[in-house]
């Protein structure tokens, strides 16, 4: 069976060790609809073979149970931490592997790319693009500010992913 | 059961995209055996999702069958390729995860660790380095010049870890 023959269905994720939002939106003809959304908080108190052990987890079952076919990831670019940048591969490592287990498409975009998907605009502010998918999902409106942000960072990859194929 | 009352095998790993090098040296008493020794080559041919998935299952077996239960890892330091370095993490990542999974003690060390453990100066370079661990296991003589190294390599920080502890 082609990809194309069946429903999609996108897992958005911004990962990090703190906090990782995800959103999962299901294509179904041309309608998106909204199955999961949330975050994923580990204590730093965990070990770090803890934490890779716990965001493995969390993720396949996600996928599982919602029957994933694509992960929609926005590209990394090297911050103020070498070594936090390396730890986000650790993550991003995990997400290719449930891609492989489970016969996922990956895409990555650049932040230009998802910005202009979601405000027509590649330049938009982080605050833009989150206003943005508040006004298309408001019921995020209800996430504390911080794992908002998480969540609509990890909701405007996944409409990127939906919006792009 | 302990740690300290069964006998350890230690997985040394030197991962890379291209060439991956491992050693596995088993302690019985004060005696150390070599188990297996080798390196993984995935071809650039492949997509980085498979090539994750090769990665993992490799080492996934060579833990099963071995009773693998440490592995040895040295730190990395970013280099001139900041995407290289992100994406060296996701291996690291996927070793983090076979630790999480088969409950094994993952051990970093520094480079000058290392170097300082096996030639007994941290600043040795990376052919003395070489040159003390074929004197210690002559037979890995016998490989290929470009895979020695990251063979040697492995084998290194696994006597480190065997060593440390």
């Amino acid at each position: 069976m082609e990809q194309g023959d069946r429903s999609r269905v996108l897992l958005g994720v911004d990962p990090g060790f703190s906090i990782t939002g995800y959103a999962i939106l299901k294509k179904d003809g041309g309608k998106a609809y909204l199955l999961d959304y949330g975050f994923l908080k580990m204590s730093s108190q965990k070990s770090l073979v803890e934490r890779v052990g716990i965001f493995f987890t969390c993720f396949e079952q996600k996928i599982v149970q919602l029957g994933v076919t694509e992960i929609a990831l926005e590209t990394s670019f090297l911050g103020k931490n070498a070594q936090t940048f390396l730890k986000l591969g650790y993550l991003r490592g995990i997400l290719y592997l449930l891609a492989s287990k489970h016969h996922l498409i990956v895409h990555e975009f650049a932040p230009r790319e998802v910005k202009g998907a979601v405000t027509g605009y590649g330049a938009a502010s982080k605050d833009q693009v989150a206003q943005m998918v508040l006004r298309l999902f408001p019921k995020l409106q209800t996430l504390g500010a911080i794992e908002r942000q998480d969540v609509t960072d990890a909701l405007a990859v996944c409409l990127c992913g939906f919006w792009k194929q």
